[in-house]
């Protein structure tokens, strides 16, 4: 990679993963951002769509344009709603572009689940089955060697982050049965998008909590299955619980496994989740003692996380917190691009948590 | 019971339940408050401590005097710490005084159980264990005939009368296994107290979430055990994972546990609620879709529960909600004293809640 | 009067105050709740359309009928949008009701200032000029003799109360002047309404104030004028400055004033407020030293108020806070339709705030 | 300035500033962090202090020692309390280190101004009287050449910073009086401190909104004073009223003056402001017809600053809004930083504000 600046297009720059691309790429120095689009914004500049870049990024957005983009960008960043996002990425990829996708399109590997979880009468089925095979699943903990040189970045989704991170390497490791795991997060309402809603409508939502999309509605839980399918190398069929907090940014995840085996020590969950990640750049295990706490994580691409054995009920209870708009989101994506160019991964991800 | 009013004392006037009690008896018909005792307040007036109560409550604060409360009072609300509840409840009982009492320390029926989870070195015993016995355990719902009468009650915990609520019915109608139960619930602020703290400080608590006091460590632990081995006629031991989250008032509860038949149809559980709580003047049942939320039922003494199959994962979901400082306090304690008056137990209760 | 039921209708009960009206009138001995009508929501049941009713009314929600609000109903609270009010208001007159109009359609007393302010290319002239004389504005505390017997009544609007309870007493006793007074005022998102829009979406709403509708462009303007210019017997203009505050309920209003006699003892402006409101059951004068917090009166139709003087700028300040949704709305129009009817006024209004 | 590291040192590091400037230098190109202090949190590591730290900064954290300093840091930034910060400053000047004061102890030129806002019995007048005459005032946008190569520089107050930057340029064109200005400012709890107390305790600050130490009791009130008569020519006098806001971050500042000619064009005041402001790095004037959000300049440096003309009552409103703990505190004293060791203004302040 030569020390020259990377063209950079983002695509559905209106909503808040737009925002936080383009806040984290303003501080990326290897990075210029050379188109701003967005359908419903197009004509306005971002600045006005987002008063708070004021000073920072005086861009027009445009349409959403495959030619425009293969012009004047190397890498793409596609932050549109699932369905509309598979098209464009198609377009992209076809004029050469490297497309990190933040929509669900091109996350399960199986077009079978795409069409049960995703499908629509409009769209039925994938719209293509053929770029799947070649796109990555972005977690970079675990598929860092397969995003080096990537061209199309299956960028995961918020909970799947939160949830995979904490249970991954205790499956991988054997520690936790691979069925039976209960997921329980809570996110803030950022993570519902900026179409405003009655459900984020902050009368209703500053002084409530509650759960939505339960009993394997909500399209997360495939994709939390297919990775961890992947690390247990036996179907994973977990039950999968979000809930909606009054908060703008941040998801908890509690998640509840069997131990293989009782009798191991109460720490040794934490120790594998230390052993597994020494040496991440972004994913801080908690000493004993101390829990995650999404306040602690908040602007940054960082993750906390740690894990309890509850003697008493002989359970595993795996914890993290990350922040939905950047490692679950956009710094994740950023990530992703880092490896895929071949730059070091943590390039302009050296984000510390906004506290308070 | 005579149209007479009710002379009633609050002791530990200067929390949130002590506040709340007095909301709420303010707008009881049948009761007049005769005495507000709190220790640190003791000398100001209420409406000083609690400037919301300016112009409907202007009571001196005085130092606890169980002498006092005899003269003045038939009925005494005791709100206080734990372990400085017991005596102060053993004084008036003696007086011949009517206590509901909101600390944990009459609500476990085995002293051992109390000298395990609350004992300390200066306490390490139960401090009367001859009243253990007469106590009632303040769960309308399950003990209501109990409580007619009953001159020493033990008011539940917010957390276990959010857990058992949602769970009992299901237990006890033999639905879902009695073993591997997980109850993760989400509490707002004001479940801390009034004492301010680090973790309840707005600028660090406003945008975060968090676990606390998991794997066995909250105390809660034990009393939902306690009361769901009674309905289940079989030891139970539940793992609980308590959250702070960022609001004042509220706790919702997500039980999850297994069937005893994978094969009843899906909405069975929430029919055997539905068939267990009707009738039930604070117990609402939501319709099949519908979910609780804590904003829904603030500053009422109703509670909102459902309870939902995931087939994929094969476990039962059962969610409640309710406002903390009313059916988790304030209103549950008030509750029971209009049944232990042989009052219409809905009495001075009929609070619809406070949306938006 | 007679003992029998009030039989009230709620126009507009699918917004806020609709919900608040609901509410208070639930818990109003006298009342009985014969007709919802809500346009938008007709169909539904109303506890469909506001689920923490659920257990408490269960009415289904009618299209407005003038008719039918006749038949069923001796009352009508109308909380409809301005412009659409007048015309409802209007044939429910016709018919016999007695109609509380929550609206701004009958608060000017001058048709021509409705025309500048509320009209519309639509609508450009006050649809009901007639009406215009008989109706009384509803601010009991200066009203309370015209609101005796009134067929009519225009409830005041939110900020309008806040601020003309905090200046009047000092105006009408000539201690203030009357040029030159500024009005900066703070309201929490409910004041917005209940349809979501950028502005109230929680994640951009709940960690950020500012003011909007500056230098003359919000409509409360004119009403806070009409009302201080008779109070003052002389033409008052002022400056009125809201903004939006990231809470749910509640107004607080910072007035500021040049006093008539800077040589004045400093707690003559507070004394004067105590002396004017004294007996007013729902006016709190605050102890010196103290001052308002919406927290202090939030669910109540209470008023904290009180008047500070600033020294070294010679200047007055005098400070207001209230439920916007209950002495700002609900609550007020249920105050003067007990005035209307001949009911003691507190009646079903004695509620305790909602703390915390 | 060589392109060698700057070894700085934070003092007073365990409260909100200090760990906005830990976070700000973490980022910072050209600064080394070579020392941590803070006396209650001595012994124990920042991470510990600041969990948001973690995998971020390790560093133990020291009691202060001025000769530690003087080894280990070329610059200091103290963010100390007021009285406890100026013995601190004066040790560290005699030992040649540049400071950095955060506190009040040197931004009043005059020492019996100090005296009368700050003294105390125990420190009843200024400590350091001889070091205030070469103190320079922070305010980069006003006072950037005496920066350069300053060694104390007193950071401005965050009320004064928010207030000063929408008035003195006005002020200093001779558009607005310099009598009879009216500060009404509004700020998130981060600026009470990290030490909890009832105001900031959630549930009773997160539904409530206040004005506190009104009417020349907020020692910001003389700061600005002090300044705005430095850009008057004249003794300027005003009423300066604080609120606080129920979130974590952020100013909103409305002051009303009196327009020294009525008769100049609506936008006039708006212009004067981008006219005095253009070329500056942190300063956004808004368009007409946008006003501040405090959400729209959140972990930033910026200011979004406006002026508006109320042509009814012949007052010009000049708002502003900056994040407390950036603009208002660690980000303003790491750019007088940057001007007084000759680095680039903007150095590790290019800070996108984090929305939502």
């Amino acid at each position: 990679m030569s020390s020259d600046r990377i063209r950079v297009a983002v695509i559905g720059a209106s909503g808040y993963t737009g925002a936080e691309l383009l806040r984290i790429l303003l501080g990326h120095p290897r990075v210029e951002i050379t188109a701003v689009m967005a359908r419903r914004a197009a004509g306005q500049r971002i600045d006005e769509v987002f008063p708070h870049l004021t000073g920072r990024l005086a861009l027009p957005v445009e349409a959403f344009d495959a030619d425009a983009v293969a012009q004047r960008a190397d890498v793409a960043f596609a932050a549109l709603p699932h369905g509309e996002s598979a098209p464009a990425v198609i377009a992209m990829r076809e004029r050469g572009v490297t497309v990190l996708d933040l929509s669900a399109d091109f996350r399960l590997a199986d077009p079978d689940a795409w069409a049960h979880w995703y499908g629509s009468p409009e769209h039925p089925t994938h719209p293509a089955p053929a770029l799947l095979a070649g796109a990555v699943y972005g977690l970079a903990e675990r598929h860092r060697d397969r995003l080096a040189g990537a061209k199309l970045v299956a960028v995961p989704g918020c909970y799947p982050t939160t949830a995979i991170l904490a249970l991954a390497p205790l499956l991988a490791r054997g520690l936790i049965a691979s069925d039976g795991i209960i997921v329980d997060a809570k996110s803030g309402a950022s993570g519902a998008g900026r179409t405003p809603s009655q459900s984020t409508h902050l009368p209703e939502a500053a002084e409530g909590i509650r759960a939505y999309k339960v009993a394997g509605a909500h399209r997360h839980t495939v994709e939390i299955e297919q990775e961890l399918t992947r690390v247990a190398g036996a179907p994973v069929q977990l039950l999968f619980t979000p809930h909606l907090v009054p908060m703008s940014r941040g998801i908890l995840s509690c998640a509840y496994a069997a131990p293989t085996d009782p009798a191991r020590d109460d720490d040794s969950y934490r120790r594998a989740l230390a052993e597994a990640y020494a040496g991440e750049p972004f994913i801080d295990v908690l000493p004993a003692g101390r829990l995650p706490d999404t306040a602690h994580v908040r602007g940054s691409n960082r993750v906390h996380v740690t894990a309890v054995y509850d003697k008493r009920s002989r359970r595993v209870l795996a914890m993290s917190a990350l922040d939905n708009l950047v490692k679950g989101a956009a710094g994740q994506a950023i990530q992703c691009m880092n490896l895929a160019l071949g730059l070091p991964e943590t390039t302009g991800l050296e984000l510390t948590p906004m506290f308070p």
